[in-house]
């Protein structure tokens, strides 16, 4: 096999694992796709001690197949990509590496105790399926329009953790006596997250007088503050959306991005 | 009777049956709509065991009677109607036929233990409400907003699905060990979407503390979350009902589906 | 006191009682909202056993002191309006009378039984609070929004209706066997409804694996929908707002109440 | 030292302390903000006993430490500040001195009992947090937004508080008898806001068909009513932002400041 044969099987095992243009690169694409929703499915139901008792040697099997395939899958991206190390460090490179490392890790360190540290590893696995958000693609504006709220969110859900640890430790000096589980302030705090939130898990709820009324206000004003990131979202994703429905072409110069109000063409100023 | 009869009889019924345009429609839709409503409200009180200790008797006979109707119904629809392959296998065909069938299959298969199955066959019936849906027809604009944003809610939920997946893994590394209900993964994902919808139930709530501030993160992370499919639909309706308020006539050719800014009619040229 | 000057008490009375914006007005107004929250405030007290016990005597002394007040105040406002059925048959009227009648209708029903029923007529006086509303009228904006999206949620509340009863059915067949609260349709449809709204008491919680299943899938759906009557207010109050801020003014003719894309003066054809 | 020198060492002291543009005075609000961080949070984990137990000397040494520091940087800030009385009654002056005197005051109030109230005192020193606002800054927008619809968020909570008392007391009536913790009208308003607020504790919840489907009711009810400030938020956010998209610049005089509809200059005639 010469050297021009080999950079011709490269380039066309590049084609195929990293485009999606060719039939081959596409089947290349859902059987990656369904590996990975078998290989989180396994994780999944492993966790459920009845089916593992009964299953677990198949489980176990599949694993070991998905491993070794995911394996030569990582071999072949590193080899076929024009710069490896660009890939190995990239976010995707190590989630790769990651879904297959632990695997193999587990055949040196034999005992138990160490296989469940091992496990939890090996769950990271579960990350590979974000290979998915490639599939998405065509929720741009969607994605846009988070990112343009991404800063104002941010700066209220500051907001309402300063809030939380305020109103957490009032709670906690209502109800920190009586037997209704506000026991520290972390779990005061706790308490006002899932109440604030409208969660509600009901673990641990007031039980004076006092704690219910003040626990009433802490709802009403949750009420109010769940409104703001959704107003923020609805807002940016609206004026976005606005944007792009302008649809004014200049008659002269056929120009088309043109602000919402604008009368003339700010490109050769004819009339719009 | 002649053919010429017979056919008019066929096309008064379809009117009857089809239309609401004549009083005899009418009446036969709200009647219609009554046995609907009363063989659902059957339905769900004999599935009380001491309204069907008590009245049992008289919820077979009621809905013996609605099945004969709704049995005359069907071989009503299918007689006048021009294709009566085309109705049977549509939705609301199929859906009509679902509602009357297992009564009569229940006569056949005799012992209790088929009944129990047959039981949750002919509760399908309760779908027959969705005939319901023809009465409303007024809320287009709503449903037509609904739809335009129905593709990036489908992406919204997927990554909701995603993100569940991996953060229920995370919880269940973290409180699988203690006495909290995380049993398994799929339980930790179902208590995952259990929080992130804030409908939190309580059946199963974390016990450590790391458990709590991790839950805390995903109740604000679910909190910025909600806003965003409120967002979607919020900015597809705004966008929708402005296209409709947009009232601009051109004054020469009376053309009225203009965008939003334009100046001039992109029919005849004519300022707006 | 001749005839003229009984017409005046009633006009000067009528101002007092109907109208705020003389000072006797404004004072008439805060006395009585001062009563009614004071008469909320008992009722509610009484029902707490241990205060009743304790404070009883008091309560009943405040109470009648109220009733009393509540039945002059009725008095006056049938005797000083123009025509007293039409406010007697009103709303208001109605409510100021079911205000202060069970208290008196105490009196002659003398038995505890009785009382116990009466006490039930006499906390319609908590409606009486609904007075309040009249001090509102800032927020007519708000109200507009809301009445004209007042079909569009009504359509949307009757699909969720529809969608429970569909939804509960399916949840009684999938946990109707388990031991977990889903005992009868209705109890399902009532915890369909819990967790469609997010509510999510968890005093019925679903047990097996593919009722937890299930519940994650309807907790997601819930998630999309709960956006789709945000979306509709939001929407018709943005369009309300919208329309208030049109500010054009025809040069003209000082015609104000152009649309939006209005170019000329729909009065007088004048460029705007 | 002379009158000068003093002079010159007070200005740079207020450089430092009250702005941020110096490279020390940026320092001095990093290492606040540090402290305020650690102090809220020993008095976070000191509320948890069996931190406390282990670690509390250490904690005890941290806060007093951290109590100093505070102590220093309030006298600096009185004497540094041009008008001393101004900041002390300022909000912020009057925090800065709560989250000191508590610990001072402890020193003279010796026994238990009292230090139980003082560190009820203490806690308030979270609000010291509060200072991080100045950090934000950048969400102006946001909070202008928040607060023009502060006004119609208050008329919709108070609407909110009237329709719980009246759903409270007829929840009351309803499963006042049954064994279900309505116990009082007090607790049922409890309730209602739990539901209507979808946070849904558990802790109350109703047994009786008839409670259930006014629960059932009531959710359905908050489900439409969370719309209404999201709607309002959303559309105050919205007009907000559509009025600082509008870029129209008078090319005559430069104006910018252009209502969204403008044709002409509202200051010079100019056609825009």
């Amino acid at each position: 096999m010469n050297s021009k044969e080999n950079s011709n099987w490269k380039k066309k095992l590049h084609e195929i694992i990293y485009e999606a243009d060719t039939p081959a690169g596409k089947l290349f694409d859902v059987i990656l796709l369904l590996l990975i929703l078998i290989s989180v499915l396994v994780v999944m139901l492993e966790s459920v001690e009845h089916l593992q008792a009964i299953y677990g040697t198949y489980f176990q099997i599949i694993e070991w197949v998905i491993t070794i395939l995911f394996t030569i899958e990582y071999i072949l991206r590193v080899s076929t990509v024009k710069s490896p190390l660009k890939y190995i460090f990239s976010t995707y490179g190590l989630i790769d590496l990651a879904a297959t490392l632990p695997k193999y890790l587990g055949l040196f360190i034999g005992n138990t105790e160490a296989l469940l540290v091992l496990r939890s590893l090996r769950l990271l696995r579960v990350f590979t399926i974000l290979k998915l958000a490639r599939y998405i693609g065509a929720s741009n504006d969607l994605l846009k329009a988070i990112k343009a709220s991404r800063a104002k969110i941010g700066v209220f859900v500051f907001a309402v953790v300063v809030l939380s640890i305020v109103l957490g430790t009032i709670m906690y000096l209502i109800e920190g006596n009586a037997d209704s589980g506000f026991t520290s302030i972390p779990r005061s705090i706790y308490w006002i997250v899932v109440t604030m939130t409208t969660v509600g898990y009901g673990d641990i709820a007031p039980v004076t007088a006092l704690g219910q009324f003040f626990a009433a206000i802490v709802m009403i004003m949750g009420y109010g503050i769940i409104a703001v990131p959704t107003g923020i979202v609805s807002s940016e994703y609206t004026n976005f959306k606005n944007h792009k429905i302008n649809t004014q072409v200049c008659n002269n110069c056929n120009e088309s991005n043109h602000g919402d109000n604008a009368k003339y063409c700010h490109q050769c100023g004819e009339r719009l």
